[in-house]
């Protein structure tokens, strides 16, 4: 049965998520299988790369669904998106491997976006944090570079999660200044790891935010890893600023 | 009596354009003026630079309002954004003579964005006209600096308009492509006057959008501007993807 790898971009805003529920329809993966039962006749089963929280976006989810039908390639992005609200949007589809699965990546990026303008720009709103007050980016960004490596992430873990390990490898982090479409101030965290805990990503960028602001010294992130404890950490960041960038496969 | 000129951002994808209506609140002038009346106590008369349609944004509309009350200029901008939503902010407030009136400027720059990637952005479906199929950036780059100078824009002129005269001054008028903040393949266009006609800058976007497909040569914006006629030009772009960027004062 031939497999579909299928790549996406959505604005999570209006979502609850990546992971379909009982009651309701209103998540990325509800609309990508109803979109599929509508177009094939069939009912699908999507599997995807990253479990994206409500109000957490995409440029680059993956996300694959095996077929009993043949159909064109090409035919098979123009045809879900047709389907598919405006929010949500099928970039390219292939054919994968009958074993391909989605969640067995390389690795991941993840993108995440703060605006430091004093007043928030409406064109932010719902794709980045509103931090008020001036941001130490050379400190933010020293304490960033401190995550690279293998370590135990239990500190930026959300509670009450059961994984096996919490031993992941961050291949790269970094923070930068941009000056958005709409000219507002945006500093951007960008970082590549081979898996990510829950809520990880977010739970860095609180804790960055504290060493941004001042609150803490740089060093304060060597801390945070070595603890292994969630209550050490800064505060979970806003989900509305964070984006599923890039899934890579071996 | 005080007058207050107020710089404003606002995302117009919900909204009924500028200017209040009767039956509808759901206007960026109607949202601010109950703001102002919530504030303030007393009921304000509030004047625009531009009337933009709906669904049009803004990244420098200039409103201005007189007020009995005197109130201290650090509190009006905060003051007023704690009671908008969050779609519609004031991003600075100034005292003004008791004279200026918004709509008198010397000039304003509108901006338009397109989105020429095989599939549309989620994230610009709001702010940008989707045009699948490459296009032609150096012929309308060309043909968009055929406008500058002072010409009679009646071609480019919503019909059934009635002003007075349909002669205006472009300062600029400039195509040029860029990446979005989610990485899409973005148009801008961006043209600076001293004053616009009713849909001028969308006709014009349309216009140039035919030379951009090939379907017109760059010489037809000459023939469209000789001809006065809203029939000869190109159709009028979707309003999603206009900005009003600045108004600038003598």
């Amino acid at each position: 049965m031939p497999a579909w790898k299928v790549t996406l971009e959505y604005d999570g805003a209006r979502y609850r998520g990546w992971q379909s529920q009982k009651n309701t329809e209103r998540t990325v993966q509800g609309v990508l299988v109803r979109a599929a039962r509508e177009l094939f006749g069939e009912e699908v089963s999507l599997g995807g790369a990253g479990r994206t929280d409500a109000g957490v976006h995409a440029l680059g989810q993956v996300a694959a669904f095996a077929l009993e039908r043949t159909i064109a390639p090409a035919a098979v992005a123009r045809a879900l998106n047709a389907r598919l609200p405006d929010a949500v949007r099928v970039m390219s589809a292939e054919e994968a491997p009958a074993s391909f699965h989605p969640r067995f990546a390389r690795d991941k990026t993840y993108r995440y976006r703060m605006c430091s303008a004093d007043v928030m720009s409406p064109f932010e709103r719902r794709y980045a944090w509103h931090i008020s007050g001036a941001l130490d980016v050379d400190a933010m960004q020293a304490a960033a570079k401190m995550l690279e490596g293998e370590h135990n992430f239990a500190a930026f873990q959300a509670t009450g999660s059961d994984t096996k390990t919490t031993v992941r490898t961050i291949l790269q982090s970094t923070i930068q200044s941009a000056i958005s479409n709409q000219q507002s101030a945006i500093l951007v965290y960008e970082v590549t790891g081979d898996g990510f805990l829950r809520h990880m990503v977010r739970a860095i960028v609180g804790t960055l935010v504290e060493v941004g602001r001042g609150r803490r010294p740089v060093s304060w992130m060597a801390d945070v890893l070595a603890s292994r404890d969630r209550g050490v950490a800064g505060p979970t960041a806003p989900s509305a600023g964070l984006f599923l960038v890039r899934v890579s496969y071996g």
